[in-house]
């Protein structure tokens, strides 16, 4: 097993490792007393190992109780949010109780903004059953649900109080989710580790995930603990975001995230004018089963894009890669946007003929 | 004009004095570049007061856009929220714009709440145009909204950028909402400031509404500043308030926070065997045109106490007055509310019979 050891504002651990749902009660016994305990989780993830971590909190001397929602991006919203709270008032949790984000990152967006606001604020674990969950939102205390207008518009900075990635669980994925995980990983490839981007170029990659896991942890943590609150360094994490957050919007969110990123990250290298870096992106995709390309007017894009909270009045930072391993942000207008998009998408076309 | 100025996270300036209202584009333009804000007031202070701010916002060189909820407590709810969240983004609100709260204590806790969880948080300015909410939530960066289960169940600490304390709006209040805030005020009296308590046992209080407001907002900034996330002294300033927010409760919110306040404060002192405080807590309540009673069984009272957020799994931290000018926090078994109300109301019926 893994252990690594976040020191933001409220230090946590983040276990990786075999087993880790089995022993959930136990771990989660080290970190806090005995008390309520809301597990909440989606439609999916809840036959599968929710009775697992609800048996493990009982027999550990936790009084657990769970929350079930319809599972997909469309229950991230805040009337989900409202009966998530409603529930915890209902059960009486107090400032001292807990809550157990149970799934993917959805309900890791979620659950955590629920404890962010719930009484100004109660601890919550996260325990990622996705790859995607594990690599990105259980590190930063990001919390958030989408609004009308766009992805993850209404939310709140909080930290878990504990990180359990069962690697068996991540293991046991189905391809497709596997892949949208890979979207980041590839992500923080391109940001800052060459050896990792190489390693998602291979054929075997999915034989490494608890590596994988470890290192994309590793690399999201150095970036976070110089900027906990999103104001700087930090915004490179936003790598492929900006235009895949718009593709996804425009696609009404049939395209995944991890997808978006990944075809974010080919156009956001295209727009740069990095060509070689762009073709090794879209191979590093193709490996992974993810797509580079993505068919609409660069105009509407940019229009989805505008709503970006990345925006700033009439700018807005956007991430480009210098070669794999380096990335810088630039402070964009944001009437570039629409030849940003259509150069990027020019510049994969091209690849891919 | 006096000012305060609050050393908090984000350190900003409470300006009270008359004709701010008129000044606040300027006021407001020492502290931030033009930019979009949103002002957002209920349907009572619209006619009131928005068009004179939207005008200097307008003339200061903001982009000023309002949003006009059904003025009430029961409009303090996630709906509301959700609403101003969405309008926010249609107006494509960033970062670097700014929500102005224009109203009483429910606009200043919604509207502040919307701001803490807009894009993870943009800047508020607040001009409270309560007694209430100049004396209350201008101070400590409490935002909140109501759940069904309790009041100010869900929310956040976000400190304003700035507060701007119109005194003429103040003195334009009706005897009712004069009242309201006086509840308030006597707590304050009745923790730290025997002066200020006997101040509002005098005929003319009404006279002297710069100073009150003054006053009390130099003793919240002193208990505040020890303790931002309320887990200490801070609690202190609960005063009245869980025997109070039960009353309102279990009044179905007839009876206003204010009102709650001063019965709750009577209770207390009852509850802890201190007549003589009582009596003159009754005193201060009656000249102030405030209850000091409120009829219900114990019982009752104690089970809607029981979804209080001071509550920590089976203890309540209650606050009980020793004399006028100085309280302290009891850890209470919540067991013992149903005992600590039937007391407490049995003194008061006493000292009224």
């Amino acid at each position: 097993m893994y252990t690594v050891h976040l020191k933001t504002s409220t230090p946590y651990d983040i276990l990786i490792g075999p087993g880790l749902i089995a022993q959930s009660g136990n771990l989660i016994g080290k970190v806090f007393s005995p008390c309520k305990a809301a597990v909440i989780t989606d439609s999916n993830v809840h036959p599968l190992y929710a009775p697992t971590v609800m048996h493990s909190l009982s027999n550990a001397g936790f009084q657990p109780v769970e929350y079930v929602f319809p599972a997909g991006e469309q229950s991230k919203t805040l009337s989900t949010l409202s009966d998530i709270l409603e529930f915890l008032a209902e059960h009486q949790l107090t400032r001292s109780d807990i809550v157990v984000a149970l799934g993917g990152g959805v309900t890791g967006d979620m659950a955590g903004f629920a404890a962010a606001v719930y009484a100004r604020g109660i601890s919550f674990v996260q325990i990622p059953t996705t790859l995607l969950a594990a690599v990105d939102s259980s590190v930063g205390g990001k919390t958030a649900v989408d609004l009308k207008a766009g992805k993850n518009l209404a939310g709140a900075f909080h930290q878990p109080s504990l990180v359990l990635t069962d690697t068996d669980v991540i293991k046991a994925l189905s391809d497709q989710l596997l892949s949208e995980g890979a979207g980041e990983v590839i992500k923080y490839g391109v940001l800052r580790d060459p050896e990792l981007f190489s390693l998602m170029c291979e054929k075997d990659w999915k034989e490494h995930l608890a590596e994988i896991i470890l290192r994309c942890v590793e690399i999201k943590k150095d970036v976070v603990s110089c900027d906990e609150y999103d104001n700087g360094i930090r915004k490179l994490l936003n790598l492929g975001h900006t235009f895949g957050h718009a593709i996804e919007k425009c696609s009404d969110f049939t395209v995944p995230h991890g997808f978006g990123v990944a075809i974010g990250m080919a156009i956001a290298s295209g727009a740069a004018g990095k060509k070689d870096v762009c073709n090794r992106i879209i191979q590093a995709n193709t490996n992974c089963g993810l797509p580079s390309s993505f068919d609409c007017e660069p105009s509407i894009l940019a229009a989805a894009a505008l709503t970006d909270k990345k925006r700033s009045g009439e700018t807005i930072d956007l991430i480009f890669p210098e070669k794999i391993g380096s990335c810088y942000i630039k402070k964009t207008p944001v009437d570039q946007l629409p030849f940003l998009f259509e150069t990027g998408l020019n510049t994969i076309k091209e690849i891919l003929a």
